[in-house]
Parts: structure tokens; sequence; C-alpha cells
């Protein structure tokens, strides 16, 4: 598969001015490019630069708004309940973790609800923002379905992603950002697009058989079975339904038959100062990721790492050296760039 | 296997009567009672009364303080950190729960931590307050290691579990309880009670090596890979290293060699009324499982289960026709039910 070097700087640029062009004001396109580039920089490629076709879609849609009247319509010392009116998810959620950071300062914690989010991309971004604070941070998103629950063969659940956060010493930070699926929709995507087969237990087809055709996947299967499907139609509880937007309901009562994009969110702050000397975290983190990597490894295993460690690593390497963009992402920008009268940086 | 039906009443009396014998406060021991029983009543029989004779030697060791100086080390309008001092872990969590459900009225969200507490039963217990007070219930707990992080061969995680409940309406409340290991640590040793081979997958024997022979089963593996692995390690750091007493280390580097048996944990609740109105929330809850249930049920699968539902059919039973307790049980607790004077009820 060819591909193109591209920087950083160059692709946050580029990417900034196309969200202007379509009406998002200009700081607010700059947080929402530097949240798509993040993605590339880790490796996390299926969340960055690949989705601008459709975000566009979405804003000229109006699914996506450019200038949302987003509004706290709940707020406590502790929680926050933040009306996003369809913003780009990763606009009002980089802001609202700010927000929650701040009062988590005072409370020891900030839930922050979100309700009418949109694809907030990486949800490892808004959780590393905590632990840059010195913060354990945590995100879960809610979207409508795409998911078979445990013992269906339809879609029912979504595979709703969680990222945990925290701060350590030497080794930065720790962060774990999963979907509840087996594996994330991007990773079949990406086995599309490379026309490889999926291993079993990824997916199933339209009518509900289990495939390992990539182009007949429609429906995500729950990682660990029922536990995947029980953390997944709980996240629905304490996101969608805490707001009073469920997402799951109209498409199980057929209520709605395509996906309509919207999903609620929460990302929260609990500020580690409060309970113990941060430096103490930060070494005990240290301690316990050195010992779990001195651990004998596996029969096949080259190295235990910990989470986000590996796209620690990519992200060291692309920022020295450039992303590199496979031809097919390019190709599905380039259109969108053209149109909007965006000159491509490669 | 043989099996005597005991009353869930007098069960509950036998066994606090047996925990007052040891020192514990008859209050406390009518708690404790609770939630032992509590597990039996629901099927989690690993969890229940069968942990008698274990924890009766925690408190005469005094790894478990029958009368513990348990205190509020921090406190704001949202959070916690109690020093549990060893109290038995139903104790102090059931009044742990109680006050952070207060909390939680005034701030939206009360997120409480324990430290050095002991074992505490089943988690679903504490959630289930949560719940029926109206309110989303959250219980993570955090232990010395005995699962293989994803990669290694040795322990180096716990196989911390997770406890999620929300109300519901006609159905109730849903109420996930699950660990971060393929399978929890009673399973293998029903399978060892039974004589039966574990499936693949589930453990490794002390020289590091995959095993289905319950008897060598001695490193439980995580639930999905690296994603069981990765929530256990980011529990241990949202509980133990929050609240500065990390249970993990000790055995990675070699200064502990045998478990010593202590716990942290987190538990929260957010309420829902602050968000939404509690009988919408109910309503839309219901609206969710009947939608989840009515789906196409996979090949070989009798019917689509939420969680909680399993244990509730189970609990209704046993609450109308008794307990059935198997003959190893009993075998097990007679001992010291004869040694503390306490008569059985069977």
């Amino acid at each position: 598969m060819a591909e193109t070097i591209v920087g950083a700087d160059s692709l946050r640029a580029f990417t900034q001015e196309l969200f202007a062009r379509v009406g998002v004001p200009s700081a607010d396109a700059a947080i929402q490019a530097d949240v798509l580039v993040w993605a590339n920089l880790r490796g996390v490629d299926s969340h960055g630069v690949l989705r601008i076709p459709w975000y566009v879609e979405l804003l000229e849609s109006g699914l996506m708004k450019a200038r949302p009247n987003v509004r706290v319509v709940v707020e406590t010392p502790a929680v926050l309940l933040i009306e996003a009116d369809h913003a780009p998810g990763p606009i009002v959620t980089t802001r609202v973790m700010e927000q929650a950071i701040g009062k988590a300062r005072e409370a020891g914690i900030c839930w922050a609800l979100l309700r009418n989010t949109t694809h907030q991309g990486a949800l490892g971004y808004y959780t590393s923002q905590a632990a840059r604070a010195g913060m354990a941070g945590i995100a879960i998103v809610c979207s409508p379905p795409n998911m078979a629950p445990y013992g269906a063969k339809a879609p029912g659940l979504h595979n709703s992603p969680i990222s945990i956060a925290v701060p350590a010493g030497r080794h930065g930070r720790l962060m774990l950002d999963m979907a509840t699926s087996v594996a994330a929709g991007g990773k079949l995507q990406l086995a599309r697009d490379k026309g490889l087969p999926l291993p079993p237990g990824w997916a199933l087809d339209r009518q509900g058989n289990p495939t390992t055709d990539a182009r007949q996947a429609a429906t995500l299967m729950p990682m660990a079975g029922p536990k995947g499907s029980g953390l997944a139609l709980m996240f629905e509880c304490l996101a969608s339904l805490m707001v009073g937007n469920p997402l799951l309901i109209d498409m199980l009562h057929g209520r709605e038959t395509v996906r309509r994009h919207r999903q609620n969110g929460i990302v929260a702050a609990i500020d580690i100062a409060r309970f113990t000397a941060l430096e103490r975290y930060r070494e005990d983190a240290d301690s316990t990721v050195d010992g779990l990597k001195s651990l004998p490894g596996a029969d096949g295993a080259d190295e235990i790492l910990v989470p986000g460690e590996w796209e620690d690593r990519i992200e060291a390497d692309r920022r020295a050296h450039g992303i590199p963009l496979p031809d097919g992402t390019l190709a599905r920008i380039r259109p969108v760039a053209e149109r909007l009268g965006v000159s491509m940086p490669w």
C-alpha cells in the first residue's frame, strides 16, 4: 500500500483550515485538528484525518453543527450535564474536560455528562488532558447499536469504548483506550481496505451469521461474551439514560432503521493530590509498570506492554519522522479539500 | 453432590451469631451475615457462607479486625477516603455506600475510596444499595496479584472485579458484576471441588504453562487479552495508587512471596434525579431491556439475558424454597461452628 509522509504541523494546519471552511470558528477548528492529528500521531489512524470526509458530510447535513449552542444544563460542585447541541465531539469534549479538571481541583472529582455530542475521535486525548493535569481521567461514549448483545445475532448495543488515564513518572502516563467489542470498527475497515480476512469471532454478517469476510461484516461481537455485552449496556445506562437521551431504543424497537449519528458521553477527572502526594503516585505507577515489565514473558510474547505504551512509541517516531498516510486516505480527503478550496500539503 | 436446603433467615442468624462469637459487634455481624447470605441467595455461592472459615481465620490472625478503627481521612462534598483499618469488607463497604448515597443527594455524585479493607464478598450487594436508592452504583476492588498480565506467564495483576447497577422499572434493576479475568477464581475452586477440567484459556500452572487441570491452576488469565489486563491495571491505579496503598508492587518486586490478604476499593453513587426524571429513567431502562430481549437469538442461545437477570431468577427461587448448601460447604463450616459453640441450623 503506497503512502505519503506528512508532517504533523502541516497536517494540523490543513485540517484546521478545512474545518474553518465549513463554518467552524477558527479556535474550535484548531482543537478539532489537534485531536484528529493526535490520533494519527499515535497510529490510531482509524480515528484520524481519515474521518474528515465523514465529518464534513455530517456538518453539511446538520447532524453535526459548526456553531452549536453548547450550554450547561446541570451543575453542582462535582457534576456537569452539558447539552452539546451536536457540536463536533473533539471540540466540546476537550473544553468540558478542561472544565472538569478545574472543578475536580475543588471537589476532588468532577463527573461530566455530555448530551447530544457527535463523534469524539480517540477518547485517550481527553483522559490524557487529565493525566497531564496530575489527575486520573475517565471517558466513556455511547452511540446507536452496532454490536450484537451476548446471545443475539443482530445489533442491539454499541461497542461503547472506555478510556482511563493516570500520570506516571519516568513512564509518562498510563492510558487505556478500548472498545467493548472484540475488535474496534476501525479494524474491520482496515481489513476491508487491505482485502484481508477477519479472525473468527469478530463479526456477524447482515443475516446474523458469523463471518470472516470483512466485506460481509455488519455487526461487531462483544469482547469476552457477556462481559463486553454487559459493560456496553451499563455504559448506555450511565451516559445516555442518565441524560435522558437513550440511543439504543429507537433501533431496538424498529422506530429507526438507519443509524442516525448521535452520541452521549462521560468525561471525569479525579484529583490525585486530594488523596495522596502526586509524586508518590507517580513513583508507585512507575514501580508497578517496572514490575509488570520484568515478569517472565509468555511463550511467543516479545515483551510485556502496558496500556498506551505501543502508541507512545509510534508517536515518538511519527513526531520525529512524520505521519504516513495511505493513498486510500489521501484519495478520500482530496475531493473534499478541492471542493472547499483548501490545498493539500503533500 | 449431596446438599442440604437451608432457609435464608436461619442461615443469616447462624452467620451473624458466628461472627459475633469472634468479637464482631452484633449490628456489624448482622451486615456481614446479610451480605454473605445474599450471595448464596443469588447463586453466587463462591462468595457466600463458604467463605466463613477463611474469614474466621483472617479475624483470628489479625489480618481482618473485628473492631477496627474506621475513619474518614479525606472528605469533600463529593469524595471520601476511608481508612478501613482491615475491617470486614462487607461491613465497612455497606456503611460507606450508605454514606456515599447521602452525599450524592447533595453533590450529584460521591466517589468513595476505601483503603485497607478486606474481602468484600459480592460487589453487587453495594451497587444494588445505590440502585434501590434511585442511583447508579459503581464498585471496584483491588488485591495482590493472582492474574497474568497480557504477554506474561506469571501473576502480576489482580483480576479486579467491577460492578455497575442502575434502577429499572418492571425489570427491577440491572446489575453487572464481573471479574477482569476470563473466569472468576471461584469457578476454578468449583471445578476443583467437582473434579472437572477447566476450559482452555482460563488458567496457567505454577510454571506458567496453560493448564486445563483445575488442581494445577495457579494463575488466572485476563479476559479479552490486553483489555482485561489493561482494565485490571487501571483499576489498581484508580483505587490502590490513589489511596497510597499499592497492592501489586510488593509481589512484583519480590518483597513478598505469599499473598497477604488486603484490599482497596471504590464505591460510587450517582444521583439520577439530579440529571433526569427518575421515572423516565426507569422507563428507558425497561424499554432498552425489552428491546434487547426481543432480538433474534444466536444459534444455540436459548434466551437473551441482561446483567443480573440470571441471578434474579435464582434469588426468587431460593427465597421461596431455601438455599441448597453442598455437603462440602457444610463440612468446611462445621468445625468452626463447633469450636465457637454455635449450633448449625440444619
